[in-house]
Parts: C-alpha cells; structure tokens; sequence
C-alpha cells in the first residue's frame, strides 16, 4: 500500500533503522515484511515470539522523535493487542482509534475490542466506519452495500466520539494497490474528504502532540 | 449470521452438547460465543488458552456422525491455525477452504496462508474469491470495488483449482445481518448463484465423503 515492498530494514548504531518513505525522511515505517526472506514466506509464529518482535520494534527501532507512532494491528483481542499495550504503557499511549466496517457482525467484534480497552486502560480516541456505502460512479447513486450507520450507533452507545464515514472508493482502493499517492491523484473524490476530516478530528483532540 | 445469537451449550452425557440450527438437527454449531456470559465480553486469552479451548471444541463436544465439519478461522496464520490443524490432524481433514478478496493486500495475506498449507500438510481444496464486483442496483452496471482477478491469478500461480468468484450482494449482506434464510429467499441473485457452484465443486471434489 505505501510502495515500501522489497525494503530493507538496516542495522545502525542506535538498533534497526526503519524504511523511510520520503526523501525527508517524515515517515518512517517498520513491518515484519521487512525482516522475512520472502515476501510469500509465512510468520507461522506463535504468541510469545510474536509478543517478542511487538516488544522489538517498540525498543529496537532507531524511530527518533516522532510526533506519532501508528500501530495497525489485525483485528481482534489477542496476544498482538495485548504486546502492543504492554510494549507502549511506558510511553503513555494517546489511545486506541477503533474502525468497524457498518454490519452487525462487524460492529459485534468492534463492541468485545472497546470492552478490551476498557480492560487494559486504553482510552478509545474515537470510531471510524469504513466502506460505508459506494457511489456507482456509472450512475452516480450510492448504495449501501454493507448496511449502513452501525460505527456512529455503536459510538453512541459506548459513549466515545464518532470520527466519521469513509465510503468505498475504487480510486482509493487502486491507488493503494498500486502504491501511488491518493492525496495528490485524488484530492477531489469523496474518501479524501472523510479522511482528511477524521485526521483533523484527531489532531483537535490531542493538542498537547503537535509541535 | 445464523440467528444463533443468546443460544446456550448444555452438557450432556457425551460432552458438550452443539446448538441445533434447525428442527432436523442437520447443521449444528459451536462457538466461544455460546460460552461468553455477556455477548459483549472480549476474548481477551493468550494463544495457549485459546489452542486449549479450540482442542476441547474437537474432543469434547457431542458432535455425532458429521458429514462435514467446516472450521471458519481469522485471517492469519498464527495459534488458532497450527491449533486446528493440530487437533483435526488424527481425522484427517480434508483439506483448506482458502478465501481471498481480488485486492493485492489480502492476495499477499493468502499467499502467506498457502505457504503455510504447505508447510504443515494441510491439502489446499481450492481458492474463492469474495466481493469481486458489485453490480449496482440502480444501474445494473457492474463496478469492480476491490479490482478483480485477484483470485483466480493466485490459484493458477500456486497451482491449485480456483472454485469461483461470489460478487457483493447487498440481498445477502442483508440477509445475513438479520439471520435470514437467503437461500430460501434470494435463489435467484447472483451471489446465491456463484455459492452453489462452488459448493458443487467442493462436493464433486470430496467423493469419498458423500453418503
């Protein structure tokens, strides 16, 4: 998705330097996929090796000042979820941004990951509802493939901000398969809009980060 | 999904005893969700406890005479993979049902998922691909929302059969959110269509097994 496939991941005095994306060096990144030998080789790892490398990438990754650390994990509640909260408890964690996509059986899982945080002491920074309807860019009718409405309810319900929709968007979706930059083919399609306005949502609630 | 939600598990003489689906007791299920007390509660186990339960799900619940046993895993290859193939191993399973959505994300996902069939011996049934397309109900012209193909290059690349594409299909996403029968009221969709060609070639594949 970010073009970074077939980079590698360097020794440097400091621990493991992590794959620049710009030549400014104003996202860095790191992934197992770095470290495998071949990208179709499985991580047939079990949790505690798993636990392990979370810890790893935490500690051992030259990061530098950063103004935010973004961790995508799978979904879920498991040992992944719990290595990442333990590995950044020191650092005092903004706290979890939770997406969903509108169906029941999405929002199910969404409602045990916000009891997890609850659990583990991890503010819920606010949900976002992803694939929320497609524009038909034939006819221009949007169609709610998924249903609809289900991560602004849930936020209601769990009582935490709802950020925002962002709609199924096929110039989205192949800019990303093809690792180019959506923000600068795309500044005009719907999904840009939602993005760029749950970003601001999260920038206005954490003031206290920005430079 | 199937109208299960709030069911419970009784024990009986044999072990667990499965939720009945129908009054014919012809599919019958089990899940963590049986076991939770509220439905909202998070699984928040480590692998060796989730590798545990997944064990007693084998040995330890009633099942009776089964013609299929179909197990519906997370994505991944982790301790719920190697634990399922550990305890179904003495049963000789089958093999795996892999299924992908066209995007070179999730294609990458399932290439990792073959390699690992591979390493632990697991036969690959075949490759589905699911969400390749959707046909826009105001329209009728088809949009494909995640690219398309994905599925059917990995099967011919990994030389295993591709068994079909099953489109988005807002009657079924529906039906499933509110535990309908699609079945019984979407025969003649194209989502309906495209699953019951896949389950044919899933049956004409596995002979033995057949009555």
């Amino acid at each position: 998705m970010l073009g970074a496939q077939g980079r590698a991941v360097h020794q440097c005095d400091r621990g493991w330097a992590p794959v620049f994306l710009d030549r400014e060096q104003s996202i860095s990144l790191m992934s197992v996929g770095f470290l495998l030998e071949k990208p179709d080789e499985a991580v047939v790892w079990r949790g505690p090796k798993k636990n392990a490398l979370i810890k790893q990438f935490v500690s051992d990754v030259a990061w530098g000042e950063l103004d935010y650390l973004v961790v995508d994990t799978p979904p879920g509640t498991s040992d992944e979820h719990m290595a990442t909260i333990e590995a950044l408890r020191p650092y005092q964690p903004l706290g979890a941004l939770v997406v969903t996509t509108p169906q029941a059986v999405s929002v199910g899982d969404v409602r045990r990951e916000l009891t997890f945080c609850r659990k583990t002491g991890l503010r819920v920074m606010g949900i976002v509802e992803n694939m929320s309807g497609f524009t038909c860019p034939h006819c221009t009718e949007c169609t709610s493939v998924f249903s609809r409405g289900g991560g602004e309810e849930l936020a209601q319900l769990a009582g935490v901000p709802f950020l925002g929709s962002v709609p199924l968007d096929p110039a989205l979706l192949r800019t990303l398969e093809e690792g180019h930059d959506f923000i600068q083919e795309f500044p005009g399609s719907p999904a840009f809009a939602a993005l760029t306005s749950i970003a601001q949502k999260i920038l206005d609630a954490t003031p206290a980060c920005l430079p």
